[in-house]
């Protein structure tokens, strides 16, 4: 432990601003006040050369103002730091609904009225600057995609850290300030992410200077960290590996000493760790420096509304005056926007004055015009081997077996390799067990912290980033893709609800940048889920749920992709593809387990290509409309369907089966409402007008329904999946609980084909039998048995 | 902070046990390892009676070695100390897959073969005890629901600590010891669910005495919490409010001592904390005692296996030595089991011998009976007053406005009233916010950190649960659930995303429990889902999402509900009924900003009895069939169907329509998928067979689609709800984005109902005209128009 805090003394600290600086910088901070005051508040008067009128204040007030001075002080001494360093340094604010606060700051940098020409800087400017915050047809409320600078809305909170950490990796000339509030630091996602420290190496990535804001309160409750004793705080950052300094006040000039002469000792100690590492080589990870700034909630705010103390307390989180025609309400309002002193900042055509303008930093230097926070600019194409050399030989169909994820990951290990410094793969710790261990070939995981002589594979410098974490692999891979990079997400199948949340968040982000010209397409988020539900018979119940599909499927068409490939050639095929792609959300559904392999390298990309199609080798309907069509999608369905067609041949010769098998879910939707949705003539072509389909689907199967409920055909789906249906069993009984086996589908067949004949009172005993054995067998053995085990696709051709 | 860190002395430890319970201490820690790995290996020979053979092997290897014998030391030291200070004390196991660990210990105790007679207390008996672990028709691999004396099945990581503080509230008398792996602690909620000691009152809740298990390693790689030096570890923790005890090492006899001497001065100061708050009440937050455990993973297990390093090391994580036919392995596991010495343990029946069966407890005090662990056996119904005194009195439907979260709010506080001691609610701080302000007439937001003067209701005996992380409130309330207390979560409805994998886990554990005779109903889980989509205009795009009613309908259908009344009234009759229910998962939707009230009290009690039902008062079919069915389910779109409805009798005063509200979904679905699903015949009856369905719907389209493609009427079906667009506008905005309005339906109307006459193409004109008007409006004004502001349901009677 540190014998005495880190805290600037207050005399030594005063002489770090000059004079004219010292008041430079406060008229910088009143200005970004002054206009986040005037966004939240005004419609008209915005120099406030009239005297202020109801008239010139919105109907429907909205935002934050609790946190925005606080942000703005931040930004205007990060600003000076910037120049005075000449710093790369992009900016992620955790509270993001202090939105105002960075529009003020992006406006008075100038990059707003760059890239939103009508917001201008003069009155008029001014005017339609602050009309168009929570507006109608004007700009969201946080600091959203619409607002320069931002990789990071933080509308929902937890996710800052990680943001900031995965923007850092790799990215050694960038210094990521991210301000944590206090209410986001209660989060569990913000509260694991302090420990990314343990995986940045100084050596090759930038830094990231986390800046928590202790506020005091969050919409209405006091927070947890803003009411522990300073030793706690002190203790905990240093738990974390961080040097806290702490900045702690409320009279501004003297904060702008503390934070001044604090900026400049961190930055330094950031150049220090990193000249060092970079010397000489990373040695130990170091104990970067943090910054605990303690400013009162709405600070400048009005001290007192209505008789109660607002400055300083939960009642400035949000507007501190809401009704305005309330007696006083109105001169409160002006006498609060007048305290900022607009006549010292902005000339009478409403330009702010250039010795305050020049304080900002110039260029991409600009916090709001750095390229790294509009990822798309730097993206570079990752520069992909040929994937085809990686096939599986499959001579013929379910001649051989292999691992899906495992082949993929020999096409992963590649693209490390030859994309040494932007592409890194994230794992809650599943690299080996989802078969991706050959990447350790290339590359170790990655750990600053102390290593082991007996671990496998960790090194301060790898590519591997695992934390037993969903959202911090979450995070860091947005950080990353978000500032122009590229990854690969592999979890669990169950436990990608983790970070549903984030997901749902990832998704609108991109969904509303693609209607903003100036933000550049990024590299898409992709997930391998794997340790699927179907093969998760040994570890049960709770690690079975194929619902993320279900959930993914909810957001906008035109961002999410989802592949099932059923086998290794078809997963390597779907891998390049969702490399290549930009701004999707790539779900690749794959199994780790030896399975049979049905396509060649030429049929599977030919598959992929289509992304739905028959498989004619498997079917016997060649020119004809089939009896019966048995359609699969995932590597289990597509397994148990080709084992249910064997079946059906050898009890039904003469059925006409057609097999259809679907990779890209997204096929089956109508066109209208997506982009990769069969017409519906394909669609009939494929799945006849009025033949039954026997469907077996890797997830909910209400799915398939939902998709589909507007085919002609629908009516004659019979979809089997998961039931909800689990505990530590065999694989196949994982299958029959949920009724999705073989012996379940062929049933389901004599169920709806009317003209099978005598036969079938005679095969439905069979496979009621067959179940039955099935039971007793496992019961006895613990295993499946073994004409499960073995079944082959038979050479019928 | 700490000058040395709190770690007993081995010379002064070492005298706590004497050598006789040394002996047996030790003794029943083999026990149980010996059960461990027997349970993961044999099928038979359970005594190796025999020389071992590879018939006595299970054909397949599955569980989890490397925490167990971690687990199996805790277990058997606490044991000691519900002996010694005659403790009422639960066990939660963060690493779940533990499993065999905690069946183990149950076993010993007596208590597994009193509720699975089966499992008997003998050679038989401990045969049946290995083949079953993880076996087919068996038990599952982790401390799953059927584990006797398990609340948590740690399948999932994250959730044991905020479970443990769950438990512990309004449980004076209880202690919670609570296992937390070191991969478990690399999870966001479980890094965040440290500080739950700010909410604990040692006044009037129980004791939690976690034990952070630094195993070293999680599947593959080292974990974060065992590579920093123990500074930062002993940091970290005094930063979270804890005094931290080490215990370290590897020699089992020195570590039994340390454990023994640690455990007895973490007791004591534990009881001498509650001894001076319930003597003096309650002063100031005490630092409360926790064990830095740190022991070899795999510890005792195999040293070397394949000439690699197995004991403390990533390779025991799960089975040691997979594959048993290699050579020696057979021979590696017959001397790893009798290094056990199994003949000291057990007699030649299979009996453990007495004087190591009696270190346990007994009765209620064996932490695998202990009826905590169980809770419905102390479940008591709430005292519930009558919820009609709150009623809004509606003279007429849409005479009035109320806030339907405020009504609900006046029911919540009386019931906080009458049950003091086993009721709480719990909410991201969103209770004020949510409209439940009202409950601070009788209670406060619980904190036992610093409070000040200004805070608003914040005291240590609140009972109000708020902190900022959905995580930390749903593990709360699951964990005071599952010892048989009641509550309510109220969190707005797109950010229950976060805990979508817990309530998945949640309600899987219910499912599985049904199926268990000895486990009691528990409270049902609660959700107030709240300021929801169609009321987070001012918020924008990331506050818009309804989709946990997708996720939630995918779990098993006998444990969920989901609700959606359409006004105050309603919301007070679903909500008594809510509290009333046991073992569900509720989830209750409603909105909070003022809103046309439709029905009165005994007409709510009547509707959210059917769930579903025509409002005739609303329609112009009566005694015949309709034209068109205004379907509507939710308070937004009951709005906007209530207003289309007034506007179809304005422009077609002939049509016949009808009116359907739902307030049940579940009603939709089909009888044979859900309880609550309505008969085919009843659904035709309400919906037609024929005629065309506007259904105005709270969530995502295509989960209508989903519950009724069955039905007869269902492709007359047009549903209308949320298509993920939104950004910060006005609320008829919101809606009018999601062509949800009151003029998108009626246009709806008039594309499918044929008979509309040459009105329809001037009405289509009209309301096309209505929208645009709309836009120019509220892009002036910022609020919506007038007309559509006071828009008035009319008294039609």
């Amino acid at each position: 432990m540190t014998e005495n805090n880190q805290i600037m003394n207050t005399s030594s600290a005063s002489n770090v601003l000059d004079p004219d600086m010292l008041r430079k910088l406060d008229a910088y901070w009143r200005a970004a006040n002054y206009l986040s005051v005037g966004q939240i508040y005004l419609y008209d008067n915005p120099l406030l050369k009239e005297p202020l009128t109801l008239g010139h204040v919105k109907p429907r007030l909205l935002g934050h103002w609790g946190t925005t001075p606080g942000l703005n002080f931040i930004y205007s001494h990060l600003n000076r730091v910037i120049k005075s360093y000449d710093l790369n340094m992009i900016n992620i604010t955790g509270p993001g609904h202090g939105g105002p606060g960075l529009v003020a700051n992006a406006y008075l940098e100038g990059t707003y009225s760059e890239v939103y020409p009508k917001i201008s800087q003069d009155e008029v400017g001014l005017k339609q600057l602050f009309k168009q915050f929570s507006f109608p047809g004007g700009i969201p409320s946080h600091v959203a995609p619409e607002t320069p600078g931002s990789i990071h809305e933080g509308g929902e909170l937890g996710y800052a850290l990680s943001h900031a950490y995965g923007a850092a990796f790799d990215n050694p000339n960038l210094i990521v300030a991210c301000v944590v509030g206090d209410g986001e630091a209660e989060t569990g996602p913000l509260a694991t992410s302090w420990h990314s420290n343990k995986f940045l190496n100084p050596e090759r990535d930038g830094a990231v200077l986390p800046i928590l804001h202790l506020n005091g309160y969050k919409i209405a409750g006091p927070t947890v960290l803003a009411r522990i004793p300073r030793d706690e705080l002190d203790a905990l950052f240093h738990g974390f590996g961080y040097t806290p300094w702490f900045v702690e006040g409320d009279d501004p000039m003297t904060l702008h000493q503390l934070m001044a002469a604090t900026l400049d000792a961190v930055i330094t100690e950031i150049q220090n760790i990193q000249r060092e590492a970079r010397a000489n080589g990373f040695s130990r990870r170091p104990s970067w420096p943090m910054i605990i700034l303690r400013s009162p909630k709405g600070w400048t705010g009005p001290k007192v509304v209505d008789d109660k103390t607002t400055e300083g307390t939960f009642r400035s989180h949000q507007v501190p005056m809401g009704e305005m025609d309330k007696p006083g309400h109105l001169a409160l309002l002006e006498s609060w926007m007048k305290s900022y002193r607009p006549e010292e900042l902005f000339d009478s055509e409403g330009k702010l004055h250039a010795e305050i303008a020049e304080l900002a930093p110039v260029g991409e230097r600009r916090m709001s015009a750095n390229p790294h926070a509009n990822g798309g600019l730097l993206l570079q194409d990752l520069h992909l081997t040929d994937f085809v050399k990686h096939a599986v030989e499959v001579p013929s169909p379910g001649a051989v077996m292999a691992e899906a994820t495992r082949v993929q990951g020999q096409f992963i290990r590649d693209v490390i390799k030859h994309n040494p410094d932007n592409f890194r793969v994230f794992s809650p710790d599943e690299t080996t067990s989802n078969r991706w261990g050959v990447v350790f070939e290339v590359t170790n995981r990655c750990s600053t912290a102390e290593i082991h002589d007996f671990d496998d594979h960790v090194a301060p410098d790898g590519r591997v980033m695992e934390m037993l974490s969903e959202h911090q692999c979450e995070g860091w891979l947005e950080g990353y893709l978000l500032t122009g990079r590229h990854g690969f997400f592999s979890c669990y199948e169950a436990f990608i609800h983790i970070v549903d949340s984030m997901f749902n968040q990832h998704a609108k982000w991109l969904k509303v940048t693609r209607g903003i010209a100036w933000r550049r397409p990024i590299a898409s988020l992709n997930y391998l889920l794997t340790s699927h539900v179907w093969r998760q018979d040994h570890n049960g119940f709770t690690h079975q749920d194929p619902g993320f599909i279900d959930h993914v499927v909810n957001k906008k068409a035109e961002v999410i992709r989802i592949y099932l490939p059923p086998d290794a050639n078809t997963l390597l095929s779907v891998t390049d593809h969702c490399l290549r792609s930009r701004n999707y959300v790539n779900v690749v559904i794959a199994g780790k387990q030896p399975s049979p392999q049905w396509l060649d390298m030429d049929a599977a990309i030919q598959h992929c290509s289509t992304g739905i199609g028959i498989w004619s080798w498997a079917s016997n309907d060649q020119g004809s409309e089939p009896d019966v069509v048995m359609a699969c999608c995932g590597d289990v369905p597509t397994l148990e369907t080709m084992a249910a067609v064997d079946l059906l041949r050898s009890y039904f010769p003469k059925l006409k089966v057609r097999v259809v098998n679907v990779v890209d879910l997204m096929k089956l939707q109508s066109q209208s409402d997506h982009p990769h949705g069969l017409e519906d003539a394909e669609f009939d072509r494929l799945f006849t007008v009025d033949k039954p389909v026997i469907f077996a689907y890797h997830g909910y199967p209400t799915l398939i329904h939902r998709l589909t409920y507007r085919r002609t055909n629908h009516d004659n789906f019979h979809v089997h999946g998961y039931q909800e249906e689990g505990t530590t069993s065999t694989p196949f009984d994982q299958v029959v609980m949920n009724e999705m086996d073989r012996f379940h589908l062929v049933a389901n067949v004599i169920d709806h084909v009317p003209q099978l004949g005598v036969n079938a009172a005679h095969v439905m005993q069979t496979i009621t039998d067959k179940l039955a054995e099935h039971k007793v067998y496992i019961a006895e053995h613990g295993v499946d048995m073994p004409e499960i085990r073995n079944w082959q696709w038979p050479a019928h051709v």
